[in-house]
This record gives C-alpha cells, sequence and structure tokens, in this order.
C-alpha cells in the first residue's frame, strides 16, 4: 500500500479533467493512469478497469489502497482530505450555490454528451452526424443559458463563479467550455461563462489540466 | 422573510422525491409548491417558475428568502444546516462512496431518461415510443449493473446502501428503482438493489416522500 494519487484519466474527458484542475489547484502531485476510450472499442470495457469501475467510466482516483469513483465525488474527497487552498466556500449556503453550479455542467450537460451516449445513437439509431452534433449543441445551449443566468445577476459571483477564488463550479465549467469549442459551440454567446473560462485558463493549475498537457494527448493535437 | 422550507416540486419527479426523503429523514416540516411539468405545456417554463430557477427543472427549496436548485446540492445544504439525522458517514472516505452511489444515479442514469430529454426525441427526432421506451430502460440498465457491482461485494454495503443508516445514496437509489418500475424494469434482477429499496420504504420517512402520497398525485393514482 501506498499512499501516491494514481489518476485514470484520459486526456479529453471532460469529467477527468475536472479532478485534474482541483488536484493542480491544491498542488497535490499525481501519476496518471492513461485510460483510451476510443481505442480497440475502448479501454474501459476491459476487465481489468470494469473491475476499477463497473461503471466503465473515467475518472477513478486511487488514494492508498482505495478506489474513488465520480468526478464530483472525488473532488469533495480531495477537499476533505487536503482542506487546504479550499474547492467550496465556508458558508453552507455558499457551498450550496456552488455545487448547484457545477451540477448544471455535471448533471445536466455532459452526462447526456458523453461518448457513451453517441455511441449509442450511432450505433444503436443510425442517427447520422449531424444530428448527434445538434443534440450536443442543443444540451449545452441550455445549460449554459441557465448557467450564465445563475451568474450574471447574482453578486455572489466574481473574478470566479463563486467570489475571487476558483471553486467546485469553476472545476466543471472550464472542461465544459472546452467541449463546448470542441462541438463548435462559441462561448462567447454567454459572455459571464467567457469571462470566467479565459479568468481560469490563466492560472497555472487550470493550464496544467489542459488536455493539451496531458502525457496522453497525441502529439497532433498539442498544438 | 421567514424561516419556512416551501419545495417546489412534482409529484413524479424523482430528483424532487430525493428532496422529499430527506426532508421527511430530518423530521423538516416544509411546504410542497406544486409545479405541474407536463400540464398546459409544462408550468416549469412558465417566467415565474424560470426565475426561481432558469434551469426550468425542479426541484427547487426555499428557505427563507433564498432559493436552493439541484436536488444533490439541495440535500447537502440541509444536512450541513440541519446536521442531525445526518445523510453522510463521517469519514471522507466513507462520505466519498455515499456520494459516487448517489451520482451513478443522479448524474448517469436519470438525467439521460428526464421528461425534457424524451421530449426532445419526440419532438425533435420523431422518435416512435418504444424507442423512447428502450433508451430509458437502456440506461436504467447499464446504471443499475454498475450500482448493484458497487453494492453486493462491498462489506460497507448494509441494510441501506452504506451501512444500516439511510444515507444520500439511498435518497436517491429509491426514486430511481420507483422510476425502473414505471417503465416496465423489474428490479430483481438487482438483488441488492431491490433489497435495499424494499428496507428504505419501510421506513416511515421514504414511505412520506411517495409520489402517490404527494398534495399534487392525481387522485386517480393513489392506488
Amino acid at each position: 500500500m501506498t499512499d501516491t494519487l494514481r489518476l485514470y484519466s484520459y486526456w479529453r474527458s471532460s469529467a477527468a479533467y475536472r479532478v485534474r484542475i482541483g488536484l493542480a489547484l491544491k498542488g497535490l502531485p499525481y501519476e496518471t493512469v492513461p485510460v483510451h476510450l476510443v481505442r480497440d472499442g475502448g479501454e474501459q470495457h476491459r476487465p481489468e478497469f470494469h473491475d476499477a469501475n463497473p461503471q466503465e467510466l473515467v475518472p477513478v482516483l486511487q488514494h492508498g489502497n482505495r478506489l474513488y469513483r465520480q468526478s464530483l465525488a472525488i473532488l469533495e474527497y480531495l477537499d476533505e482530505t487536503w482542506p487546504d487552498t479550499p474547492l467550496l466556500p465556508s458558508l453552507a449556503r455558499d457551498r450550496a450555490r456552488v455545487r448547484a453550479l457545477a451540477q448544471i455542467v455535471a448533471c445536466d450537460i455532459h452526462p447526456l454528451n458523453n461518448l457513451r451516449v453517441l455511441q449509442f445513437f450511432e450505433n444503436e439509431w443510425n442517427a447520422p452526424a449531424p444530428e448527434r452534433e445538434q443534440w450536443v449543441r442543443h444540451w449545452i445551449t441550455l445549460g449554459f443559458d441557465a448557467l450564465e443566468a445563475s451568474l450574471d445577476d447574482n453578486p455572489a459571483t466574481g473574478e470566479f463563479c463563486e467570489g475571487d477564488v476558483p471553486t467546485l463550479a469553476d472545476c466543471c465549467l472550464v472542461p465544459q467550455a472546452y467541449n463546448a469549442r470542441r462541438f463548435g459551440v462559441d462561448t462567447a454567446r454567454w459572455p459571464t461563462i467567457a469571462r470566467i473560462d479565459k479568468a481560469c485558463l490563466a492560472l497555472p493549475a487550470f493550464d496544467a489540466a489542459r488536455p493539451e498537457r496531458q502525457p496522453d494527448c497525441p502529439e497532433s493535437q498539442r498544438g
């Protein structure tokens, strides 16, 4: 048994990206274990990874001899175990706001647009690519409309989603903005989201967590 | 301003059902404000409800003059504000497990099968009812397979998802099992889930939170 942190990750997974940001904000060193979600039908479906997570999804965090699943649960675990550089504010009411903002992304945008959903449309319903892309853009747009409305008229919003230090909400916003760009959605439509995304990406911790900085990012995508 | 708790709810919404269980477990009295999700195109889309939640989703909890959104964030808020009858265990590692179990349901099953998704398939893609139902059953099956695997071989599982008192995970499991039955999925296929569901429903708090016990449940559905 060791207390090393190991993150089962895929460079482009936005759920893994959230946890990478949290680890980097707390300055916790960790080892990346790449799980290629596409190659050979997806390494997440191999028996050895299924044992680590029967959901066959990344991320999974290993700490000592225990495995932690689900990105938001992992981020809360990091926050409780290493309370320095907190990812949540101190008041219950503010924590509730941050968690709700995070969950707009983590419950109501991302799971709808996940790889396995798009594979279902392609393989089970023979949905053509333009329909699949319309679907992705639809949920990003609906979710970002609500996220923007929750941010832009609320005095609690500061340089970041809640005040002037990054929180769990920013750990979710930035990867979702990355996904939006990937699917051709221009985040300029949501000025507060775009502003916060930019402020986050200017920080070293967010920069280190970017997909293009990961060891499993293909050379051609490092741009 | 008042400290009354008011829950914007719909009897059949499984996300609202989670919060009703949490309120009942803590013995917190609250006023139900019914939001009919189907009638007249859906009351959640009315301007006055949009102001309460720009996501146009239930539940929303009002406490004093503040509004709280997203079921898991609301449950954590209840737990932090009224710590008696905790919904989370005391150790960080156990809390992480409970949150991960809850998020299997709240991130990776339910949002895929939500009313607005089924309406998208019907209205945008003209998907026939059997396809929409196949979709619902697919994600329940995949999610419950993973939930069962996370429960059945783990010594932390007790009478309930974590030990012998109900937690956040049970607040999510029971409404999802209700949804499964509603869509013709027999939960007997997952013996641990079925056992825990039954143990929960035998408790007065879970019984009081059932859809059929809600003031906005139509008389014909009270069975």
